[in-house]
């Protein structure tokens, strides 16, 4: 594997889960596999889980771990070739990028879209012109349009989650992506990741639902089944994946903000006794319920928690093949 | 010892003075104790002493340290139960925490209270509600009422300083709380956790002296002689400790911020040649002298000096008592 | 070596190239003599390459690197001496120097001028005061009007094309140093600081060149040729650096902005094929052309990578020299 940034930069979904899963059972077994190494964390934005369990991953594999929050403690890049830098933005990334790819190992990078132009965004300039530049392996800690990083954890979730019931289920397991409501308008990245990664493991029935005017872009949902009735879509669910998105279509905006949409316990009965996943952070009693989110189905900490492996196995992977 | 916010988290103050002492003169005699091994340091507020010396004793103890600047990196935590969260917080402490429990090895964390409601910061919901979710050994980077890595420092610096001194003297120690003028209302949590951590040692002649209306809580200065007579208290003092606080009863608020409060050497004379402490940041010449502070009675640096020492002390503790 | 603050704290400037360029061939061959060694920069203004530089350099020493952005981390520091400290400084240098000198074994700081008042920047009272108080080694990330770690690096990058082109060039290389325009006033550091360098090293033909009104100060230049005339000053030019700097007499201001000083192809051909070097960042289409900087004349990116190496060479002689 040389880049991180996609369901389609891995060869082998279940093998790359399997490493996770192994590193999970023994965190130092490959403690020297990074000596000398150095990964440089680039944050354009904020993070807690994918930072904390980033550097903890390169730790684990014996890196050093460097982080850079671009903005604060440096200053803008520009994105776009040929600018004539007469205005904000202070350093080019055809200028820094190299330099990076000098300094550092891997480079990882936190960009989220503006939700203003669909096209800029969906662009993904910015990471794109980061693998351009840089030279060396590059991990997406969430870009414009995924969140490949999640969307591994939220697979090695759901796998570990078979593997430790007792019976296994028998079939494919039903997994159902719904909208929830929020308070202000979001990213698609983790649904469009969630989503990509889902259709690529190939493992599933998978239903997405969602209010209308909420479609996601096909490019990432196509071989889902897409419904605007939640109540059916959560019927006989294995896992309800909840998570709000703006509006796609007419892009970056809020349409409706049905409370309804809300999990509630009293939808959740008509699942198979469903796990409640969601990738934080969670807007409580607006995204999800307390009910929800402090019961038994709630796997929402043990995700968040795999969210090391996951890194982990991304980055020695990486380490492995570009050694 | 499972986790440190007070002085009733320590069963032996002298003996953790004395692991304390052992690391100042040997720091990386437990340089093992700590592989892989990693703290998580979340700061919801400035720091500089306590930021900086906790990273240090970490690393002299072969831990990991990671930083995390709660609100500038990531986003704001909400803290009170069954919140609906449609507002500014982002985050719910009841689903972070349990993360940090699974990413870290020991918590600590810093969190000042607002001074506008005495009954929400005296409750100290934040550090209660990290315990609670965390799971793991939480340590006090300061919280709303306490600062007892502060107070550790204190207590080493000043039995440090009766065994340097050459023939001791004789009788316990007498140690002077006095309140000091200031620009802005700050905490009472060094005050506090000061006047607890004396009275929970035992070992001095304990007076705090402050103007009319500065009344600190009894829970913490019972045991503690209290006067409004700065010049009264000073006499035969061995060591002064100079701090402002805001007021406690009509919380958060200044009243007088009369400049005869800041200790000069025309009133130090009156003392035993008294040892001046402050746990700095210090307001020069409003707080205290320049004459106080550049002169050979202050131990300030060595206080300062001696944070490394305590948080190495705490952490040590914890390693092994939850190893 | 004590502390690096200019060309005046080094004896010899071609042994410490060599020592940089040793390190670049072998990063890690003194990975043990930074064992229990720590270094704490301090930033006090923005940084990228210098902040990622001393850190990944600390670190091929084995030295622990802890990074303390003092303002947004910490609060304001107050340097004057004898100040009242009621105001928005809230710590003297006189206060916490010295506990940097008792937690770390050197300290790096950066900053910035305020281009406000002339004597106060050229006084360099913060870095004097970090010297005087602080008591161990103090390492410049670029003070108010010097950057000695990026000429270290620029001296490195000459000396190293010159060592690779296959033949030599027989005779001094000419050196030219060119103003550029910018959106802003810029501090002279970087000017200064290379010319104070070059003149040092006194191993080149060393011509400024700039706008009326943008002379640098004769404590730094003196030795360099200076012209108004750009396109004289780099005929047979082997090495043009690029760099805007405000006023110094009139001091900090913008005078003439004027396009045509930016360097472009038509000018560069007068030279001898010269290299083109530049500190970064970097305000393409302002400062220098993308025909220029996407050109094989530009040594950019390679001076920039030499960051690491002149930063490994410096901490090193001062481990050595200090152990």
């Amino acid at each position: 594997m040389r880049n991180f940034t996609s369901a389609h930069d891995v060869t082998d979904i279940d093998a790359l889960v399997q490493t996770a899963l192994g590193y999970k059972a023994d965190p130092f077994k490959d403690k020297v596999l990074g000596t000398n190494k150095r990964i440089g964390c680039l944050f354009l934005n904020p993070s807690m889980r994918t930072r904390l369990s980033t550097q903890i991953a390169a730790q684990n594999l014996g890196m050093e771990a460097i982080i850079f929050n671009v903005g604060n403690e440096g200053w803008a890049l520009e994105f776009e070739d040929e600018a004539i830098m007469s205005g904000s933005t202070v350093e080019h990334v055809k200028d820094a990028a190299p330099i990076f790819g000098n300094y550092f190992d891997i480079l990882a990078i936190r960009t989220f879209p503006s939700l203003k132009n669909r096209e800029d965004d969906y662009s993904e300039l910015y990471i794109k012109q980061i693998i351009k530049y840089a030279g060396i392996p590059v991990v997406s800690l969430e870009s414009s349009t995924l969140h490949p990083l999640q969307s591994l954890t939220d697979i090695i979730t759901i796998q570990e989650t078979l593997l430790n019931s007792s019976s296994g289920i028998g079939r494919k397991p039903k997994i159902v992506l719904t909208w929830a409501p929020h308070v202000k308008p979001l990213p698609q990245c983790v649904a469009n990741s969630f989503a990509q990664w889902v259709n690529a493991w190939g493992k599933a029935d998978f239903v997405i639902t969602h209010p209308e005017d909420y479609e996601l872009s096909e490019e990432f949902t196509k071989g889902a089944s897409i419904t605007h009735n939640q109540e059916e879509a959560l019927k006989g669910a294995d896992f309800v994946y909840v998570k709000n998105w703006s509006t796609y279509n007419d892009y970056g905006k809020i349409y409706t903000n049905d409370p309804k949409w809300m999990l509630k316990h009293k939808r959740w009965v008509h699942t198979n006794n469903a796990k409640i996943m969601h990738c934080l952070p969670v807007r409580r009693n607006v995204e999800l319920s307390d009910e929800m989110l402090d019961g038994d189905m709630s796997i929402v900490t043990q995700q968040a928690s795999n969210r090391v492996w996951a890194a982990q196995a991304v980055l020695s992977e990486i380490l492995k093949s570009n050694g």
